[in-house]
């Protein structure tokens, strides 16, 4: 096995964790293309499931993901990206991580535990 | 919003990190019901989609996920776990993690960069 196989599945997750700080940031999908394009690039680029297209990470916040390293899973199903995430955030709602919201287990509550480093209307022009 | 949202999606990756390395560990899926046990006991219980039943993380290596903290993304469709992995191994394999194959991102060929914590056919009997 030389990589995850999109045969078996056309789209894969991938997750994203910042190469330095070890922060998980968010979890995307690649399809084959995307995946080559990755590796070609040293640029992360996802599939949009929503959009039904390439989506290449910061295209319009400027906040790319520069790839140092991959890694695939033992079921070849799933990606594992090291990244340096240029802004310092991944998330489209202006935190360093998509996972801002932790969950108590007792109450089943969430509350907010990451900072913004952005504001998103700042950045995604209307 | 107060946690994943599974009435948009049955089955949520989750994303399993060790909660003092950092390490990331696995990927897995939970439905509402796993989701649910997890919180109430504290240990890990995933959605197998091969065996279409819950998984008890650990039930036949022991190696137990103890849940530490848990995050959900802000789209409200993955989890992220930090865990404690009783046994130092996540994976199945005997691994710490089961991203233990690199990609080289010239080649596209991969390598397995992680160390076996345990062999596989001492802790599963056949």
């Amino acid at each position: 096995m030389n990589g995850p196989d999109f045969a078996k599945n056309e789209l894969i997750p991938v997750v994203a964790q910042d190469a330095t700080s070890g922060t998980v940031l968010m979890l995307a999908y690649m399809n084959a293309e995307a995946y080559r394009e990755t590796l070609e690039t040293g640029r992360v680029c996802y599939w949009s499931r929503s959009r039904r297209k390439l989506w290449r990470k910061g295209e319009e916040s400027g906040n790319v993901q520069r790839l140092k390293q991959v890694f695939y899973d033992c079921d070849a199903d799933t990606l594992l990206v090291k990244v340096e995430q240029v802004g310092g955030a991944a998330c489209h709602e202006g935190y360093e991580s998509c996972f801002f919201r932790e969950v108590d287990p007792g109450s089943g509550e969430a509350r907010v535990v990451g900072e913004r480093v952005f504001d998103p209307a700042d950045v995604y022009q209307r």
